[in-house]
């Protein structure tokens, strides 16, 4: 029987998991996807992921792909598994794609925003939605200090002590922090990144905006490989995957980033 | 042992709570704020709340206000609250009032704004923070549909079961439609709402929205005063309490309505 390979943009909300990927007795996206693909496929189905996100880290830009037995509409893989999926996790789009696509390998770049409520009370509302800090940032300061991450680099000073790569090398395609009223948005995109990489350089990112160190602090820090001089890691309720790049050949479609709660940008 | 009285602006996420007051055996709004402010109080607190919501529904506006006996500074009753507190609430401002202040008595008006995400889609992301319709909707045509609503009126037509108020008779002072981007916002205020009206007169809107009632249906229902004639009720997920007045004497912090991710407006 000839099977067919799918793509999925997926959207959630981390806080209602814990993380991607199944470990102990814990709810997780994969599982919970992969339950109601099966449902929809009628046999079971595995999903591969460009890329593992940790606990309460959300997406909009998750993309997936699998493999079906079952010849099946495409609305079957929106609003069909959407009707069967928990209302945290959604899927946004679907599209047949050839059998050398593959979620995780065949990406050539992610991109990640980071969102923190700027002020003085922290908020109830989207309270797992976001990062919160209570002090003024200074978010032109930010963006000229992130500057220095352009580029290929070794990345170790920002890279979790249980990350798995090979290499700590990386390039950061384009890095911006703007200020949307009272939110600030850090929005960084590279080829791929290391364990813990986008909150490691936020938390860094946050010393600077707030002026307790210079400007220059992320190139030092940067050449210096040591993560251990680099600030704490950023909290997880601030960071969205939010786009992942496949090569232009196999056309998936192009969402606006989001989330869907942020001012256009 | 004189006591002073204390109001609060409170925001919080509904989903997360049972409704504002104590019923059974689930978590509520206005118990788990009086947990913390006894704490801080260092003696049983009861609060009264300007609105009581139900189930699933939003605040960012609500105002509560408690006596205490134990002299506190103003921070006491904002950090120190908000530290005690679950991440789904929090105090937006603490301000002492005289003793003859109500925050549902003295209340002279009432204002909520219902947000539709209108997307072909439901979002995974606030999920529970927001209505979803997926058809478009003509918010221009809701807009020029709520207008009959304004003045006094019997709201029969708009009125729960179970509403246990002596009156069917409110005064609607402003009632706005507007889009915007993909956020469908019903922006309403009144003297008071009854039991359900908000949501009842959302659910009728949408009809007007959805092209499959006339522009004065809201006109027709409002003279017919018959609930059985009106749309279904929308649901909680998308309703905030975003405002509640009172005498200008009192002299109570004026914040943005919000939601805080709602594009400024």
């Amino acid at each position: 029987m000839s099977s067919t390979r799918i793509a999925l943009g997926i959207e959630y909300d981390g806080s209602q998991f814990f993380g991607w990927q199944r470990q102990r007795e814990v709810v997780c996206v994969q599982e919970v996807l992969e339950q109601a693909l099966s449902k929809i496929a009628n046999h079971p189905v595995q999903v591969t992921c460009a890329g593992r996100t940790d606990a309460g880290v959300h997406a909009t830009g998750q993309v997936v792909h699998f493999d079906c037995e079952t010849p099946r509409a495409m609305p079957a893989w929106t609003m069909g598994v959407n009707s069967n999926l928990p209302d945290a996790i959604a899927v946004r789009w679907a599209k047949e794609v050839p059998a050398d696509f593959n979620a995780r390998f065949s990406a050539t770049g992610r991109r990640y925003r980071y969102i923190i409520a700027n002020q003085a009370r922290r908020p109830g509302i989207l309270a797992r939605g976001l990062s919160h800090y209570h002090q003024p940032l200074d978010a032109e300061r930010m963006h000229a200090a992130a500057q220095h991450l352009l580029g290929e680099h070794d990345f170790s000073a920002f890279r979790a002590a249980q990350c798995q790569s090979h290499s700590p090398n990386r390039c950061v395609t384009r890095v911006d922090v703007r200020r949307y009223g009272q939110f600030v948005v850090v929005d960084i995109s590279a080829n791929a990144f290391l364990h813990h990489m986008v909150r490691n350089i936020v938390g860094s990112l946050l010393e600077v905006g707030k002026g307790e160190q210079p400007l220059d602090w992320l190139a030092e820090l940067l050449a210096g490989r040591d993560r251990t001089r680099a600030a704490a890691t950023a909290k997880a309720e601030g960071l969205y995957l939010v786009q992942v790049d496949y090569p232009e050949a196999y056309d998936l479609p192009q969402l606006p980033p989001g989330p869907l709660w942020l001012p256009d940008c």
